[in-house]
């Protein structure tokens, strides 16, 4: 790296969770930082590259045509030692070694956590961009990633669908979302599923099996024989959608069969929202830098590129939107009906 | 139909160009409107249908399983001669006669004049429901379909760059979007484009292929052989990408290859942000029916659900975002510099 | 059903798990069928609708569009009291009545256990089609639905990879097969999986954690870190994936995360290859009715039609090609080298 | 590059159009060569880097996970100077001066003419390995890309279909096929088209607009309103789907619209056929090597690995399936019944 070059430098790492649009950020920050004059400096593997010192320059050609593919070309990690001091203050001395004057951190909010951890100990700006398909983060409407692992949901129950209505089966699909609903709610919603089971919803009425069947017969009353498919978000049943299918064979001979979907939600061809979505933050990430702002958080609310305190991103609290809540829970259901019919 | 029916009957049909989530928005219509104790009739063929009277029940059985498909079950149809008044005679005399009491028509700036007409003659409800590809209504951030149809030509245009990379080659991909530059804007910066031609960048300066071909080739000079994917707006050339092509390879010798996508955008599973919208927006249709609305259309704006008067969705223009335009067009262009830099 | 008709009426019914491009077969066999002259009626529920007289009359207009889509429009079933000479008698009984003089089943190796208990008892011709994701039918290089379901597990593996290089993480991912590792060698390969645990591979050597380790440990010495990702076909270990993977973290302390598919392999769009298949098979199928033939499966070898008798189908067994499974275990496994090098 | 080792040394090159799975072919013959002890050279840009000595060397770490993305990451070109003598004996003396002793040729006919040239003039062994999406060579029953080219025209035309079906309309898909039907017979089939316009169908008969009326409505007669879909191979048409489609419209009034696929058939994820296809031929490719072949294709023929003069290959004809034509052309035919009906 040429020790002469008198352009602004700026950092950039993916930490946490990979979620796809990450490159797609990465590339918005490189070419906002070139056409602004400065250059880019990658870490490697989230702070674990900070700490050892490992990293790259990033130019206009290494990042021109990443924004389809998920991942991130400078990798990612979690990174648990960054919670100490010393890591903390060994980042900072990293960077101010290499002559870094504020660093971009795409990730969520264990990430954010960090970068205000780091911004007890290092001068230089700090600016998050969201990156998790979790979109559990306060201050922005979307978050990167997240657009994506509801269309990869939302096709897995599509293809469900077509076998569920062949033999007229009960199907629990199992998608991730750490402690948040979004994901449960807008696939559900998006493939017409007849159940969903979200933290938000179990919260103040632990889910029992016993409900759970009575819904599945009062449905098929309604509507007769036919298809029957489960949304159910992680964490909210013990042993997942493969225990909660067992049991409820075993204990109700209900047949029916899980899907596990896991990490598959964070592969594949980004969407576009979340590549325009990822292309618009990082660019706002670089503005924000030029116009001196650090440790707040790029975030888009009602279309428009907002900043919000690192802090507030993991103290407060991203709810569900009502309406689809609404419409999803109780417009859609087909065994409640309004007090007006 | 039952002539015994105590229950408030809607009427709905589809009309013009059909769009990628015009099935949910009508199951939507018919999930909401059984939750109030309404029922509904369905016109096929759009306004042909309401003229010729061809109606039928349409029940939450009909529309369950139908989000995941475009077009639409009822089919839609162009009708020309709805603009003339004994069209919206014979249109209100039928509605009458079958008990409706509102009317919603989903579809675009075409059905919604149609809309607007009939509401001179008829004195029932009248609710529009965005559906179109095309994006451009008034009072609305999305119209349904406009998602679908940007992620197919993003699809397009990511098959594209692998084949334009392996042999450093120029391509045009053209778009559909009638006169406005939605599709090709937001197609272009999810695929990253090098280039897009669009109604609202060409208006006050025409495209010429000698400027064209000044801008392929100053991207070359500043990033070295390569690919080069231009999206180009269809009417924003003679001929459309095939000529457009056919010129530079015989004005410049520049190879060049066309593709032509057509109404492939219009098809296909219909994106999650489609079937959410889409089903949004029918609820919404419904309960401004509750609230005795009429001559709206209703629509999104930051997130809310908006209701806009009819007249307006055509009279009034729905610009492009401007920060996206801006990001792509200059900030993402390779060979255009920040001031500052 | 026209009682007067003189056409020869075939029955045909789509028996056990759904496989994608079953509709493309009823579609041939009734495009075929008319084709010949013939008129088609259509069991619903498989072998259940055989035995509840649940029959409709199939026509070139029910099936014109329906080959892009999974799941059968007939709907499926597994009916286990089928097993019982009354069940084959009381369906010979409604053959007869209705007239019936040729049946085909469309289904895998239990189906056709039924299909040849019924011809012991019914003299009417039986012609199966091999309708079944696994590929675990004798007498045919390829069954309906299967390459569809490669390509499920494929696209799942690829998008694995993308989150599993960003994390250099280890991942497994559980695939159908019943007890056959066709999908799981052909998506293996078909992805660059660093792993596959079939049937034909553990049979006579079971797979055990510690020569996991092993191997995982192996490929990262020789590879550097990096992701590694397995295909693990179902039943080749207790609990499965999820099991697996817990027992990777808790006794190895090696960080895996798993996915298990489930029926999101019968979903989804079919694959041309499938659509094609099925689209010769149902025409042979009829083909071969006019031949005179009866208890044969039409398949396809070496790329021409061939017919089986249906007894070999189950009774003999469909070897893994033995060249792709020399690749992908040998020369493609990045730890074993050639005797020669 | 090492100059003392003593490893047998083997190049490789991708030429002539790009296909997808030319990425997986290249992985195939570099952990086939490693897995034999060999080590190899890539050239850049196909015979151009040839000529050029643009070469790198290719490990398996570079190919790893490639095998997913379409393209080729050593790029491909055409080079017409290739086939003067100077150039062969150019290309002779660069292989000398590298001590490769064997060239791997990934790519069509043009590229075989190439190295039939090359061996002419050079003693090193040339193998090729068949790289086209146009499937028209003789000797192998599959080539590289057919499988995806068609899968992705499917595509299209099921998207196609449902907006066509919408609106009871006529469509004219156009597809690739250099002077082969085998990407247009095999997508018409596996979408349903109602018609195909082929070279091998209008050799001896060639198209007329009022013929194609004719059928279109005689297709309606016998159905009733509803979609029409056609496929057009490339050169059937002089101004293609574009022109035929105006025409129909002046001199028919028949509304009807194009859609031109183009090069969107050689990109996107290769389907799994192709990938493992392009395995299997690379692995053949380096064994036929170690068999001390020359002057030969890989290939596959019913299964099987088979080896092809390369003269064969442009000299000889590769016929459409005389069976999926049959039943494309007539028995799916609407309007064309059976004698014997």
């Amino acid at each position: 790296m040429s020790e002469t070059s008198t352009k602004q430098r700026i950092g950039v790492l993916t930490s946490g969770g990979d979620a796809p649009g990450m490159n797609a950020a990465l590339r918005a920050v490189v070419l906002a930082a070139e056409h602004y004059g400065m250059e880019v400096v990658a870490f490697k593997h989230g702070y674990e590259g900070l700490l050892n010192n490992e990293h790259l320059p990033l130019k206009a050609a290494d990042v021109l045509h990443v924004l389809q593919y998920s991942g991130t070309i400078i990798k990612s990690a979690r990174c648990p030692r960054f919670k100490e001091v010393e890591s903390a203050q060994l980042a900072a001395k990293n960077l101010t070694e290499l002559g870094i004057s504020a660093l971009v951190v795409i990730g969520g909010d264990g990430s954010f956590r960090g970068a205000h951890h780091l911004s007890q100990h290092w001068n230089g700006q700090i600016i998050g961009v969201p990156g998790t398909i979790d979109n559990d983060l306060y201050g922005t409407d979307a978050t990167i990633g997240y657009s994506t692992a509801v269309a990869i949901a939302m096709d897995a129950l599509d293809k469900i669908r077509d076998t569920a209505d062949a033999m007229d089966r009960v199907f629990i699909v199992e998608v991730m979302g750490r402690h948040a609903g979004f994901i449960g709610l807008k696939s559900a919603m998006a493939a017409g599923a007849e159940r969903m089971i979200l933290p938000e919803l179990q919260k103040d009425k632990p889910l029992t099996i016993a409900a759970l069947v009575k819904h599945i017969k009062r449905v098929e009353e309604v509507r007769g024989a036919g298809s029957y498919v489960m949304v159910l978000s992680e964490h909210q049943w013990p042993g997942g959608a493969v225990a909660l299918s067992e049991q409820l064979e075993a204990e109700y001979s209900m047949p029916c069969r899980p899907c596990l979907l896991g990490h598959i939600q964070r592969g594949g061809p980004p969407t576009a929202t979340d590549r325009v979505l990822a292309s618009e933050l990082g660019v706002h990430a670089i503005e924000l830098i030029l116009q001196g702002k650090t440790a707040v958080m790029t975030g888009i609310k009602a279309g428009q590129m907002v900043e919000v305190p690192l802090v507030d991103t993991w103290t407060k609290k991203n709810p569900l939107d009502a309406n689809l809540l609404r419409i999803q829970h109780e417009i859609f259901n087909p065994v409640k009906k309004s007090a007006r019919s």
